[in-house]
Formats: structure tokens, C-alpha cells, sequence
């Protein structure tokens, strides 16, 4: 059976809590359930009623003669609870509590969410909510919901599911969408959450058939790493993933606080799961409605070179900007392409791209040149998308537009968008025509060129997603048991047995004991202490030593400082390590997150590394692959690449320290809580870890899987 | 008399090039001042007819008898000039060029709009465009002009003017505001600008009572600095302008090369302007439709704390997020406001910000409670400014919510927000009685508090002009006059007499010419040359020097390093130069652009300051408090403040540098053609340039004034 088959598709619905008072939510529930034409039965449930709306009302859910697939539970707080056992009793496999008064009011609303969930687990039951605006299946007409959800607009049928974790918000975008005749499938409201989450909801509507595309409004998640897994599914799966996290920012995360209190701040890791998963990340409401309409037309560009063509010149610039701005590039066409449109396009126009056809070109007298003009273009190897600015094109002109580019959609795979500013009234049926043919047409010249670059990211995620979907191979990762914090020293040795080089060091007890024919100066000089972890602050480093003396003098300064700043420190020795004096000074490192497990995290080293932010993650484990793309992230990342006359540096070495730091942590993330690389200097032919510290986690912690 | 009151308001137009095909320029004017019922005469020309559309047709514009106001000239670019010529001998004082074939279309183009031009100048005639779809006075029902400007939709009388370098893109903007019901005072579209260029148009609206709000599409401008004065001048006169710069990155740039080829690249500087002069950036067209809706409110907040109110949780994390990233701080009720929200929020809600009314609070049987609500946090000293978030509200309860809202505005200056998603269909009324109370109701949560934050740059840059609005005082800045680069050692001297302080060094002739005693280690050794610019490729920089023994060795090396990498060049010297230490590198510099003038930058300094590109510029002479804002620009920031323990360092000091090199570019804006200050160190108690170059200007560029 189908996962969730009889809450999506009920053959009968119980509402308890029907009332008089048409505003109560199982009131709601009824009357949408009749004015919809819901085809199953319904029991309106309510021991003071004997009809209600004209059909039976029954005194308790055991009256109901029939099987209940999904009981809605629309009375107060403190009476749900016999309702639960009530399900239970009639083995109800499904039950959407709409109330409030649970998790998100105190103590009591906890016990209150708890003891519900516990009768549930025992009967086998599922629920929804509570505290939601519940569930509906809008192509069989179930509504086991209220508010905002059953009012008009009717959503139309259609093949886009939301999920939201705020239904007031989340009907926002369905609300969008359906303004733009975007229709629906399934409806879902979390609410609290208690029993079914958004990842087992998103997990059921990838196995549903008639949903294609999945929005989802998200605050936080137990398990993030469970979306990784989800995305990558919907990826294989073909089924574009449009998010929408709230409480991002510091402001939004302590709006969130009753929600989410204990995932502030991982937003990072959130966009590394929707890199690494080809998650569409959308950050307002005209944007879901946009991807929507680009992810329906069910063309993907072969890579991010776009074209633009148009009589107005402002918005080709306007296009251009945005282009650039979301990393998109614009072709250069063939010199067949120029010859071609020189033929079809005024002289006083422009043949290279953007294509200006000067103003009144599009019109019903011209519609052979324009379609000669559009797919010469679309014919361009060069060219992976196209847009197309109407602008202010309109009446007949508009329509004749419409009708060649409609004429020419079929016969290419390449997408073609349309920037119209015409109001709808005004288009001399040209939009009609345009949305018929499955062209979407958007709002700005920026929006177009937005949703165009979602289009690519996705492809270019499925791409990879095919090149590297086989499991990492972690087995080479050495497995270690660290109690606590590992010493410099020990954290670069099993740093080294992952594959990781760092510089030579050897630890002294004394200045007597330095080896200076060993090794090459310049040297850093650092103290050993699982006590001492600022070890500048300390005076525990000394950098930049070069001659013996300076070394011996070194050792004994930082002996001397440990002894009389912290006298009571374990000193186990001194570091005196190679320094390196050249390349790019990076860090690198893991976090073992409470939601997302183990996280590699690389970026711009340096003094100034924490204030400057410039990082990237991922979740561990990964593929060079995915390393390289955190790399192409950094701001530094052109420093690499050699600037200056200075060489470039082996961002392949670095790749492959991130890469094996990211098995390591996968198959240590029972022990290990941290791991620091600070700094990892990439160099001309290599990348090595100059200082690193492995931080043990406590046993207590449980691990994310 | 009003700058082109005759041109805005003429009491008789010319349209030469009226024809029977409907689709002709001249047509189109016609036919549109016709339809509109333009008051004054309309004397149609054409030669073949005696009559057109019931008027009398003149044979030419010598023919009218009347006095001619506005010549429409809607004739092929060929015979234009010949009209332009029968305009002159007319005396009429306005020409609109509609047609194309001037300088956007080569060489011959070229020549004839210079010939047009000239004409209008000895005839004491102004020009709009050619190639340009003209203009309109909505209030008056004037239309010079053809194309969308022309077409249906009619819009509404209102406050708004436009002016656009792009017609078609433009008009978009138009169109857009005109589906949100806001109305147009003039619309110009400007063309090739001749004549009569953007700036003009602009400074003519600011005299014109009936324009409010101004908003502008610009692509190039030949004197960027008079935007500044321009954009001043509207700041005093408290009426916003709203500009979008289109070609703003490299794609965008080279896409209106055409236009603007030599403007490329200066998008920092146009930025630099909008700041200095309190301009409204736009970049997306429902960004231009909420920010006019914003400023017709009329209401400003005094500072950045917002509160957001609804039943909508999700909705509050939305606006939190968007609010934190456009700069807005949320407020802290005080303890009266919790304890008056805590007898009107029902207990399971919140009576902190967001203040969470919980689902259904907006409602008709509700209104006191919410009245309360809102007014309590109105009055909230603490909070600047309230988004109340309908969300999906509908029907009766979403009307109720705006009556109470409606009733309360009136009586507060603070900003009131709506973010509603329900169709307009839906709102039982309630859309329509928030717009007629001039409450903003803005389609997401994110779009206020984007038009919130808009509010807030602009009333900060208002408070700001009110303070500076004094002259700067450039009258102690040095007067060079520098006829090619000037040495390290002069540049810095020159910069010492502008004020700014400098590292001590010394000009040596030769290793034993080395003062060691006068100075503190340690130092950069320097080659001086007016050949080598690139002193560190070509060997002549040693930095770090500590003992006598190296210093003289150091100094021997770069002579050496000169005489066999650049046997042929003449060299002064070697400069011995204390280094610092300590403090953060900046780097401060000034650029003469020729379109903007003196222009100073500031930003990170070091290795990668090129590449990392955190800069910040602004227009020369500016204050102190200036400065300040561009070092409040830079990504490094936080480091100024003390990061890691490190003390705080001058802030100030190195405003004074900016200040006083912004004063030292202005004054010599005729001579220097560039100063680089790079290193500038950032001290806990100074700002110190450690190397300097003073580039200067041929006597061949004009400067700008």
C-alpha cells in the first residue's frame, strides 16, 4: 500500500466537534467537504446533534456504524484526548488534530501532545497536527482541514503538493500560485507535528504518482540529514524540491524560537543539503510561483548560456544584469546565426546577442521574420535558453507573438521564457496563447532570468547527482576513539593515517632537546597542553623562529610563560613544527551537528578568518567532486587560481583533504565531536595542515544516522 | 517661467507624419490626444490630406496659422531634418523626435542628429529624443508621443513621474504601477537625448508642484556628478527619487554598450551617489510599485525598530529574516506594552515581537481587542514602525481588521504595513478600505520590510543632508600641480601637508648612505624610480629589514635588482621606510572619473585587496561622517573593532584621512588623475599611509565640475 493511502484518499471522514457556530473548525471541515462534492461518507460527530448540514450526527466516534479512515478532531484541547482513545477504540488509522493548546503552549499543552502521541503509538494510529490547519487532496476533494485551506478560491487540480510548516504563510504561496492558474494536488499543513513530519510527508508525495512538483515551507527539522536523503530521491526521482526555510537570520531564528529554539544558526547547513541535493532554495512568494511555472514546461538547459531577444533594449540590459547576477552567460551565436538574422532583422537592430529587433518588429505582418529570428537562435548550438522580451507588446501584435513562438516550442527542447508587462486584458489573447503552450511567461526581465537559473542549477545537480550516486567509500578512514581533546601532535597523526599531510613537528620536553639539523626554519614553537586551548592568548606560540638560538630561547619562553600564566596546566612538551611561508593559508574543519551530524566546513584562513566569514559546507560524507564545488564557493577563490603573478595553487590537493576530512568524520562521528585544520595551506603542488585539533565528543551525545 | 512649461503643457501641437495607416508614429499621437481629450489644438501635417480625423490637415508647418508649442515629428529619420528646419523658421520651441536612424544607427546617423542639433541650438529650440517614444502629461491629457506610452490601459492622474532612457523597459514600470492604482503626473521617455537629456527632465520635476515621487531608468549618464547635485536637490525638497540603473554588471554593460560604452564599470560610483544623495535604488519592477506605495504613505520611521503583529507565525519568521537582511533591528516592547497585549492576546498567543495574535484574532467580534493591540504597540516608544500581517485573512474578518486599522492611522506618524496574500476578491472590502486609508498592503512579508528598510535609508539620508548640508571647507587643502607620477617620497609629502599622516623614510643614494641610528627597525627598502612601477615583480621592495648588516645589504640588493631587470631606467634612490607592525591594512586611494570627478575608495588593504575587492567609495569633497559611513560599508569592519582580543583601532583617524584626501582630490581635480594610499594602516591611535602615489592628470581630459 501506498504510504499515507487512506489519510490522501479516505473513504470516509468522521469531523468531531461539529457545531452550530459555523466558524469552528469541524464546522468548516463539513461544509467544505459538501460544498467540494467529497465523494466518501461523512460522519459529523457531536452527542447534541442528530443531523447536522443533512446528513447523520452522531454521539461519539463508537456510534459511527462504518470503517473511519480519517477522523478530524476540531474540539477544544482539553477534550482531545478522549477523542485519541476514542480513535483508538475504533481503530481509526488516521487522525488530523486541528486544535491548539499542545506543544506550543507550556508544560501542560507538552504532556497534553505527549500522552496523545503515546495512545497513538499503541493503537497503531497515525496523526497529523495537532495544532494544524490539516490536509487536503485536491483532486478527490478532501478537506480534512479548516481556515484558510477551505475558503475560495477552489484550488484547481493540478500536480504541484505543498508542505508547510506554517499554514497561514504556506497557503500564502498556494494562494500566488493559484493566481496564476497553477494548480494543486495535495495540501498539507504540519502543524505540530507530534506524530507525521514534513520528511515523511515529502517522503509520501515522492511516491505519489500524481504529484510532480513539491513545495515545502520549512522553520526546522529534527534530522536534517533525513532531507539530504529526500532531496536526493526527489532528484532521482525527477521531482523539482522548492524550499523555503524560515528563521534563517538571527532575527528570524528567535521568531522561530518556540519551534526551533535548538537549530538557530544552522541555516549553512540547511544550503549545503539543498547543494548537495539539487534543492530549490526560494526566497519569496512571486519566486515559488515562477519556479513552478519554469519547472512545469518541463525544460532544462543544457548549460547556463542564454540568449535574449526583443525590441526593447532596456529590458534586454535589465536581463543582462540579472543574468549575470545568477550566473548565467550569455552566448555568443555562430557566425551562421548573425548571417541568418541579418537577413530577417532591420539594420538598424543588432544580429549579436541581445538580438534588438527595434520596436513594432513583433506584429502580425512580420511573423515569418520573427519566426525565422526565434529559431535561428534556438537552432544555435550556443545557446541553452532563451528569453523573450514582449515587454509592452500588445493587442493583435502580442497574439501573433504568441502564436509563432507557440508554433516553435514543440519542436525544440531548448526553454524559451516570455518577459511580459502587458496586463492580461490588453494582449489580444497573446498570454492565452503563450500559457497554452506551456510557455512561461513572468513578470520582469530579473524574475526571467532567476527562474532560468534554477532550471540550470537543477539540471546541473541531476547531472551530478547521476555522475556520483554511488555510495562514498569510507573504509579506507582510520577509526579512532578520542576520550577528549586530541593534542596537536596526536589530531595531525590520525589526520595523517586519513590521508592528510600536515607539516613535520617533533615535540621537545626541554630547549636541550630541540633537533635543529632535522629540521628546515622557519619554525613555529607552540605549547602542549590539553589545558592551554588559547595557546596565543597564552603565550604559547612563538612563529617565525629561524636560527638554533632563537629556537632554543623560544622553547624555554613558551616553558616559562605556560608555567607562570597556567601554573596548573599539563604541559606534555613543546611543538617546534615547519612553518610554511607560502601559498594561501585556508582552514578546514568538521562539526558533528545535533541535526545534520558530521559538517565540513572549509575557508579563507588567516587572522581574520572568523570575522571575514568566507566559508562553505557540505555534509559529510562526500566525493572530490562535491569538495571542488566548495571550493568554487569561497570569495578567496580566485587567490587560488594564481594572482599577481603569483602560481596558481593545487585546489585538487585541497579537494581531496576536504574529501578524505569528510569520510573521516562520517565514520568517526560516534567519537568525534570536532575537527580543526587552521590553517591548511594550499600550495603550488599540494595542501598541507599546518596546525589541527580533534575534539572527542562526549558519549552521551546520540549520534544522527 | 517653469523650466518646458510649454514643452509639459503646450497649448497647440504639431504631429507631422500623420497617415492613414493607424500604425505610423504620427498616427498614434493623434489618434491618442483625440481619444483623450487633449484640450488644446492638434494641427495634424501632411501634404497629401486636407483633412485628418475630422481636423483640418496643414501641407506643412509653416501653413498653420497659430502658434505652434510642441512639433511631433513622426516622419523617417531622412526627411527629419527638413522638418527640423521648418520647426526653426516656426519658431515653435519644443520638438519631439518619435523616429529612429539617428546616432544609435552609425556614422550617418550620427551626422544628422549633430545637424539636428545644431539647428535647435541657433534657433533657440529644444529637442526630446529622436529615437524616443516621447512624452505625456497624464493630468493634462497631453500625448507627444506613440506606442505603449499611447496605448491602453489609461492611466490614473496621480503624483508619480517617470522618466526612462528605455521606453519599452519603462513603460513596464508604468504598467505595473498602474495595476496597483498608482497614478502618473508625466512620463518621459528620452531617447537619444540630444537634446535634452535625463537630468534636465529630472531638475525640470523637481519644480514641478504636481510630481511627488520620481522615478527614473537610467542606462548612462554623460556628467554622473550632477546626478548627486540633482538627487541633493530633491532630498531638500523631500520628494523621492526612485532611480534603476540598468547595465550595471559586465553583461548588462556590454549589452548597452550602444549607449553607454564609455560609462562601463561604474556602477560603484552611481551607488556612491544614490548613498550621498539619499537615492532609492530599485531593481526588480514590483520593487518600484512597493516603494512608491511606501513613500505616498507619507509616513517615515524615526529609526530601524520594527514590531510585526498577526496570527500568522510563519508570516513573522518571513518578515524577520527579510527584515535582518535589509538592515531592520527588531524591537524590545516595553514592559507596559507586554502587560496591555497580555489582557488583549489570548494566553496561548505571544506579547512579545512578533506579537502572535494567534489564528482568527482578526475578526469583526475582535475588533477592540485588536484596536488595543495595534495602538499599544503604536505606542511603544521602542518601535519605529508595525507590519501587520493579515496573511490570509478573508471575507468579513479581513474587512473588520482594516476598519479598525483605518480608524488608526490617522493618529499615529509611524509607518503601518499590511502583508496580505488573500485575493483581492476575497477580502469582503477590506483591500479597498486599507488603500483608501493609504495603508501600504504589500504581497509578502519580505516586500515590507524591503519598503520599510527603503523608508528608513531614505529618511536617514534626509537627517543627514539636514546636517551637512554646509559647503566643505576645501581651502587648506595643498594645491599641486603634479605633470606626471609623483615619487613615494613626494606623494608622501604632499599628502602629509593635506593632513594625512605618513610612515618616516629616508632617500638614499647608495648602501653606505644608510642613517641606521635615526630610525627604528623594522623597515621596507624600496626602490625609487619613476620607470618602475611595479616595484615588487622587478625586485625593488625588501621588506622586514631588522639589523644594520641587512639593512645595507638590502639596500645594495635592490639597486642591483634594478640595474639588471631594468638596465634603461632612471633611478632616484632607494627609500628606507619604517614598517608597521601592528594595526590593519586598508587601502584609500582616489580616482578623477570622467564622469563622476574626483571619487575617493577606501578599502581592505594587503596582498588580496584586489581580489577580495571589500571597497567602498564615495563622491569627492565629502565630512567625516562620510567617511564613516564608507568604513560602516566594508566587509572588514568588525577587524576595526577589535576581533580576538585585539584593541579596537581609530575609526576616526582614518576618517580624517578620507575626509581630508576627498578635500586634497576635489582641490586638485584639474591636475591629479589618481592617489593610491596602500598600504593605509589602521593604528589604535592613528592612521598611518606606509606608501603612497600621487598620479597625475594630462592637461588633455577635461575635468568635471
Amino acid at each position: 500500500m501506498k504510504q499515507f493511502e487512506r489519510l490522501f484518499e479516505p473513504r470516509s471522514i468522521a469531523v468531531v466537534g461539529v457545531s452550530e457556530d459555523a466558524v469552528r473548525p469541524g464546522s468548516q471541515t463539513v461544509h467544505t467537504l459538501l460544498r467540494n462534492g467529497y465523494e466518501g461518507q461523512i460522519y459529523p460527530v457531536n452527542p447534541k446533534y442528530s443531523t447536522f448540514e443533512g446528513l447523520r450526527c452522531y454521539p461519539s466516534l463508537a456510534a459511527i456504524e462504518g470503517d473511519v479512515d480519517v477522523a478530524v478532531i476540531g474540539v477544544p484541547a482539553r477534550v482531545v484526548l478522549s477523542v485519541i482513545e476514542d480513535c483508538a477504540a475504533k481503530r481509526v488509522p488516521y487522525a488530523v488534530g486541528l486544535s491548539g493548546g499542545f506543544r506550543e503552549s507550556g508544560a501542560d499543552g507538552i504532556a497534553r501532545q505527549d500522552r496523545m502521541l503515546a495512545i497513538a503509538r499503541e493503537a497503531g494510529m497515525r496523526i497529523v497536527g495537532p495544532n494544524c490547519l490539516g490536509v487536503a487532496n485536491i483532486h478527490r476533494d478532501v478537506y480534512a482541514a479548516f481556515g484558510s485551506i477551505t475558503r475560495p478560491p477552489k484550488l484547481r487540480k493540478g500536480s504541484v503538493s505543498l508542505v508547510t510548516q506554517s499554514g497561514g504563510f504556506g497557503y500564502s504561496i498556494a494562494l500566488a500560485c493559484a493566481r496564476a492558474a497553477i494548480g494543486f494536488r495535495h495540501v498539507i499543513a504540519t502543524g505540530n507535528e507530534a506524530d507525521i513530519d514534513t520528511i515523511q510527508f515529502i517522503d509520501a508525495l515522492l511516491d505519489d504518482a500524481a504529484t510532480k512538483i513539491i513545495v515545502a515551507y520549512i522553520e526546522g527539522l529534527a534530522n536534517g540529514r533525513a532531507l539530504l536523503h529526500l532531496g536526493q530521491r526527489a532528484l532521482a526521482l525527477g521531482k523539482p524540491l522548492l524550499v523555503w526555510k524560515g528563521g534563517v537570520t538571527q532575527q528570524g531564528a528567535r521568531a522561530a524560537a518556540s519551534h526551533t529554539a535548538n537549530l538557530t544558526g544552522s541555516y549553512e547547513f540547511y544550503q549545503a543539503v539543498f547543494k548537495q541535493a539539487g534543492i530549490i532554495e526560494i526566497g519569496e512568494i512571486h519566486e515559488a510561483v515562477d519556479f513552478i511555472k519554469a519547472f512545469q514546461a518541463q525544460k532544462f538547459p543544457q548549460g547556463r548560456r542564454v540568449a535574449v531577444m526583443g525590441g526593447s533594449g532596456g529590458s534586454a540590459i535589465v536581463f543582462a544584469d540579472a543574468a549575470e547576477r545568477c550566473g548565467l552567460t550569455f552566448s555568443t551565436f555562430s557566425e551562421q546565426t548573425r548571417r541568418t538574422l541579418s537577413v530577417v532583422v532591420p539594420e538598424i537592430g543588432a544580429v549579436h546577442n541581445p538580438v534588438d529587433f527595434t520596436a513594432g518588429y513583433i506584429a502580425g505582418g512580420n511573423a515569418a521574420n520573427f519566426a525565422t529570428a526565434v529559431q535561428t537562435v534556438l537552432d544555435d548550438h550556443n545557446v541553452d535558453a532563451v528569453c523573450l522580451n514582449f515587454a509592452t507588446t500588445a493587442g493583435a501584435s502580442c497574439l501573433a507573438g504568441a502564436q509563432v513562438l507557440s508554433g516553435l516550442v514543440d519542436n525544440t527542447a531548448k526553454p524559451v521564457f516570455v518577459f511580459l508587462s502587458t496586463p492580461p486584458s490588453e494582449t489580444g489573447n497573446g498570454l492565452f496563447v503563450l500559457e497554452e503552450a506551456n510557455i512561461p511567461v513572468l513578470g520582469s526581465p530579473v524574475r526571467v532570468a532567476r527562474a532560468l537559473a534554477a532550471l540550470a542549477t537543477y539540471r546541473e545537480a541531476r547531472e551530478r547527482c547521476a555522475i556520483t550516486s554511488g555510495e562514498i567509500d569510507v573504509s579506507s578512514s582510520p577509526t579512532i576513539d578520542p576520550r577528549a581533546t586530541l593534542s596537536e601532535a596526536d589530531s595531525k597523526a590520525v589526520l595523517r593515517r586519513a590521508g592528510i599531510a600536515s607539516t613535520r613537528d617533533v615535540l621537545v620536553r626541554c630547549a636541550d632537546d630541540v633537533p635543529f639539523e632535522k629540521l628546515r626554519p622557519p619554525f613555529a614553537v607552540k605549547i602542549v597542553s590539553p589545558d592551554i586551548l588559547h595557546k596565543t592568548e597564552m603565550g604559547g606560540v612563538k612563529l617565525n623562529v629561524r636560527t638554533q638560538a632563537e629556537l632554543v630561547a623560544a622553547v624555554q619562553d613558551v616553558l616559562d610563560s605556560a608555567k607562570s600564566l597556567a601554573p596548573h596546566a599539563r604541559v606534555e612538551g613543546v611543538l617546534v613544527s615547519e612553518m610554511i611561508a607560502e601559498g594561501f593559508e585556508l582552514l578546514a574543519g568538521t562539526v558533528n551537528d545535533v541535526v545534520f551530524g558530521p559538517v565540513v566546513v572549509v575557508g579563507a584562513g588567516g587572522t581574520h578568518a572568523e570575522t571575514l566569514h568566507d566559508t562553505a559546507c557540505r555534509l559529510a560524507p562526500f566525493d572530490e567532486r562535491t569538495a571542488r564545488d566548495m571550493i568554487d564557493e569561497l570569495d578567496c577563490r580566485p587567490i587560488l587560481g594564481g594572482t599577481r603573478g603569483k602560481p596558481a595553487l593545487d585546489v585538487d590537493a585541497v579537494a581531496r583533504v576536504l574529501a578524505a576530512l569528510s569520510r573521516f568524520a562520517w565514520q568517526n562521528r560516534e567519537t568525534v565531536a570536532e575537527v580543526d585544520i587552521n590553517p591548511l595551506f594550499a600550495l603550488p603542488n599540494s595542501a598541507i595542515a599546518a596546525d589541527a585539533l580533534i575534539v572527542g565528543r562526549s558519549p552521551a551525545n546520540t549520534p544522527i544516522n
